[in-house]
Order: C-alpha cells, then structure tokens, then sequence
C-alpha cells in the first residue's frame, strides 16, 4: 500500500483482520457521565487481543503481504505494544516474525513477545543500533519491515477501531484517541471523518510528550527531547505518513497532566471494572481536564490498551496475605 | 416470601428486576483456558450496577414490598457491598433505606451509600449493638429489614446470575460461585439445576473462612472463628434458610488458599483485563488449585464483584508521577 489509506481501505482492512481480531465492546458509565457533563463511550481496546489495538495494524500489515514475502517473514524493532502485536499476527498467519529488542529490555515485555512465538534477537540499546540489527535481519532473511506506525497498512488497521466505533454508537459529536507516533489517530480521523463529516477527532497526548501539539503549531514534525511520562506507551514522534494526515484531519490536540492521566486510569478501575493502561487512559483524561468541551455531547473515547504492570500491586497484597495462612 | 424459592421464583425476581440490573456480560480467556486445562466462562458481576450482584437480591426486596411496607423504607445492619446494594436499590424505586453502620466503618463504604442516598446510623462495632439498632429503627419508622444473605427474596434475586449465565452459555458442566452466607451459592444451586439437573455447583470458599465447608461436613451450621483473608467479603456464616439448600443441591465446597486468591485476581488484571475484587475471583482460583477437576468441561464461574480498595497503587502511580511535572 503506497498510498495514503481512504475510507474504503480501512473498511477493506476490517474485512481483512476481522477473523484474527475481536470486534472489541464499548463500555459506558452513569457515574463518569456525571462527571464529564456528556455521554462518554469508551470504546474497550484494552479488551483486545493482546491487550491492545496493536494488532489490528500488525494483523493488517501480515495479511497485506504477498506470498513470496510471507515466506520470509516480517521485522520490527519496536518495544512495547507492538512487538507483541506483530508476532501474534505473525503466529496467526503462521510466519516468522524477527523481533528487535534492546539487550536492556525488560522481562516482561520479552515474555510476551516469546509467549506469540516471536524471534527474539538482541542489540545495543539505541536506536541505531536497533535499526542497524533490522536491516541486517532483512538482508539476510528477506523479511519484510513493519515500522510500528508510519506505515499505510498499518494506519488502516488502526483505523478499524474508530470503524466499529462509529458503528457501534450512532450520532458521535467527537472521537478522542490517543496521539504518540499517530497511527491509531490518523486512522481513528480517516474512518470517523469519512463516516461521518462532521464528528470532531481529538488527539489526546500527555503535556510531558507533547510533540504532535508543538508539531501542528510548528507546522512541521518537532520531536520530544527525553520524554518522561507514566503513559510509556505516548512517546513516540510523529512519521512523515501520519504527520500530514493528523494535520489535515484532527481538529485539535488536548494535553493532559501526569495526574489526569493518573486520575482518568483510576476512575476506568474503580467505576468500570476495567484495567486500562496510563496511555489508554488519556482519552478520559481529555474529557474530564476542563479544557476540551464535552458538554451535552456523546463523545466516543479509544481505551487503546490494557497491559499495565501491576507487579508492585499484587506483591504486596501477597505479602499481606502471607501471614495469614 | 415465606418458602423457599424455586426456579419459577428466581424466573419472576429477574422479570422483576430486569429494568433495574445489567444483564452483565460473559468474558473467556484462551490463555486462562489453557492454564486451566478447561474453558471457563466468567459471568462479569464485577460489571453489575453498584460493582457487585448483592444489587439483584436487593433490588428484589424492595420490589417485593408491598405499597405499605415501601412506604415505610427498608434498613439492614450489613456492611459492605449489601448496604451500598440496598441504598442503591431502595434510591432506583424511590424510597428510603436506613443503613446501620459500625462507628468504625472505613469511609469508602460510608461514602458509597451516602451517594446513593442511604441514611446512615452508626453504632458501637459490635454485632449486638447493629442488631439492636437496626431493630430500634424499625420500631421506630415501621421500615422492612432486608438481610444480606438469609432472606428468600435476596437468594431468588442472586439466583438471576445463574439464570441469565446458563441462557449465555450453552451445556455448562460445572458452576462455581463464591460462598459467604450462602445466598448467591444457594440461589445459583437452585437456578442451575432448575435449568439443568445435571450441572455440577460447586461454592469456593476461602481455608481461612471454612464454615460452609465444615457445616457441610458436621450436617449442620457451624461458625468461623474470627477469619482472617483477603476475600473479605466471605467472612460471614451460612444461615438457616441457605444451609439447606445448599446441603441439598450444591456437590461439594472447594478451598482456596490465600495465595491462590491472589494468583486468581492477577490472572483476572493482566489477562481479561477486568478489576475483581478478593472474594470475586475464589471462583477462578478454585479452577485452578488442582483440587477441583476442570478439564475438558465448560465451566461458568461467577466473578461476583470489583470492589477493590486500590488505593495504594494509584497513590503510589501519583508519587512516581509527581516529580515529572
């Protein structure tokens, strides 16, 4: 895919994906309503296999490829998400997935990635490094690279999201997706714009990431300097694919503070039932700052992923059970 | 009502309180399934109005009222999630519920049923002393006590999880449900086998909370000894009118060692994504123990609420935040 994805390619990555991938449900609270002032309708990817939207781009880039290229398998260097992602789309098609990582990257985020059958090779930890590793695996095994965002294929898997989200709830006067490298947003603006006009689409990034909202200012792409956000998930910089459409189709950029990512995420437990990670909180987070009218509005919210540590958690409610036996 | 309530009668409390509960969803696992060996389907009342099911046999009492009697409110001495359940219950048919509380009470739960208009009356935190004022309050105002567990319309209310759980899932071989004072275990008894005789009930109770266990073993009610677990909402003994319906319908009590609870949860947090509290996830540890034979069959288990005091964790989220600001 060479060109910017339309409508129709998302709707075409829908059928594509739609047997590797859940058709995920949207939740809704009276009690986060009242907060807000208008009808919020979390659309649950953190319910998605994997724990995220992740593999909705990654399933769409693994059954884009053609034979010959299936063959050899895919490659990413990516951490996090995707990673994940890509080697459970991999395993679902029955390819080889080659998965860079950083020799310094953490456990858990390896057990994942092993856990979906991925390839595990290890590299120094930066970026060069990262990308140098890639390259070599691609000359030596003809696989194909699956950057995690800057990518039309994987855009318009995102952008299946957004597609059901639409579906799912009738007459949305704004979507909120979160914004880090802008896959998931430009195809959250694509499907929910060319559904329906005149819905708002609003990117949601923490101020301590804040490079798509310095970006659409600058009107170019500006980068984040060592970001430090409890939303891991949000610090990635806009590509040279998502930049233009963001630019084109997003209404507007809402920053939001480390404690109303923290706050938003804690409502999502306690009054949903529902464990969402700090990057798929931002959505809420937007919508309960004060500085984005949500008033009377049905506003559509991407919860866009569930994989949060809670080792620290669950040990000490180990440790405080121990003595009890 | 003044028998013991039979399949018909749960079939009428959940007419009756259909517009007022959420038929909640059914969640599964692959990767759960393959650590059990079996496949579960959990019944989310973690989902239910309120976070817990003790709204649905609330909620039947207050409709079983007659005009008179709701006239005049209804009072109970529980705490927990019953007296959030029953203010909540008495708040959606518009009537009074005076809520006798410990002085010691934490405020979390005072601040649950005071949002859902509970008229709140403390009292010295001793058993004698809610019973006496509990009993004053009737005297007083002509208001219907509404148990938590040992009352036939709240055991036909809890009954209704079984009942729409056996409609969402087909051929079950087993149900389990967490056991307390035996209301939800003896309404779901009745519902399962009143829809299908041939389905296992199993109730799943802590080691540290044995009375049913041990009631069972003795043929009559016998009590816990200051019980100290996690599960905190299984503390209580079985009553006179759940222990024998579930001396007559349920196959067998399975215990659950603290640590198994805990596993249970983590695996409920990191792999369905769902906030379920200690005693809403006996079900799943019991599953899992070894002691209860799972494989190969379909199995319902109850995740009977989401109540989790997480505090902690998001205080400690906010201070790793903090400094980043």
């Amino acid at each position: 895919m060479d060109t910017r994805p339309c409508l129709a390619d998302i709707q075409a990555a829908h059928a594509r994906i739609a047997p590797f991938v859940h058709r995920t449900p949207v939740f809704t609270s009276r009690s986060i309503d009242e907060l807000a002032g208008g009808e919020l309708y979390f659309k649950c990817e953190n319910l998605q296999r994997g724990g995220a939207f992740k593999i909705r781009g990654a399933m769409n880039a693994v059954l884009s490829l053609s034979p010959e290229e299936a063959a050899h398998g895919v490659v990413t260097h990516s951490s996090g998400n995707h990673a994940a992602a890509l080697a459970l789309a991999a395993q679902s098609k029955g390819i080889v997935a080659h998965i860079v990582v950083p020799e310094n990257a953490p456990a858990v985020k390896l057990a994942a990635v092993k856990a979906y059958g991925g390839r595990i090779t290890t590299c120094a930890p930066t970026m060069a490094a990262r990308e140098e590793m890639a390259a070599r695996i691609v000359a030596d095994t003809g696989a194909t690279l699956v950057h995690p965002y800057n990518d039309y294929r994987i855009i318009a898997g995102q952008g299946t999201v957004a597609l059901e989200l639409m579906e799912q709830v009738e007459g949305l006067d704004m979507v909120l997706a979160p914004v880090s490298g802008g896959g998931l947003l430009s195809g959250t603006a694509i499907a929910a714009k060319g559904i329906r006009p005149q819905v708002q689409v609003i990117g949601c990034e923490p101020s301590n990431a804040d490079d798509a909202y310095r970006s659409l200012r600058a009107g170019r792409i500006v980068t984040n300097d060592h970001p430090v956000t409890i939303a891991d998930g949000l610090r990635a910089n806009l590509g040279d694919k998502t930049f233009p459409i963001i630019r084109e189709l997003v209404d507007e950029i809402v920053l939001v503070k480390e404690e109303e990512i923290v706050h938003a995420m804690r409502l999502l437990f306690e009054r949903v039932k529902l464990v969402v990670e700090p990057s798929g909180a931002v959505g809420l987070a937007a919508a309960l700052c004060g500085r984005l009218n949500v008033q009377g509005k049905r506003v559509g919210i991407i919860l866009s992923g569930g994989n949060v540590d809670m080792s620290a958690f669950f040990d000490s409610l180990l440790l405080a059970s121990g003595p009890r036996e």
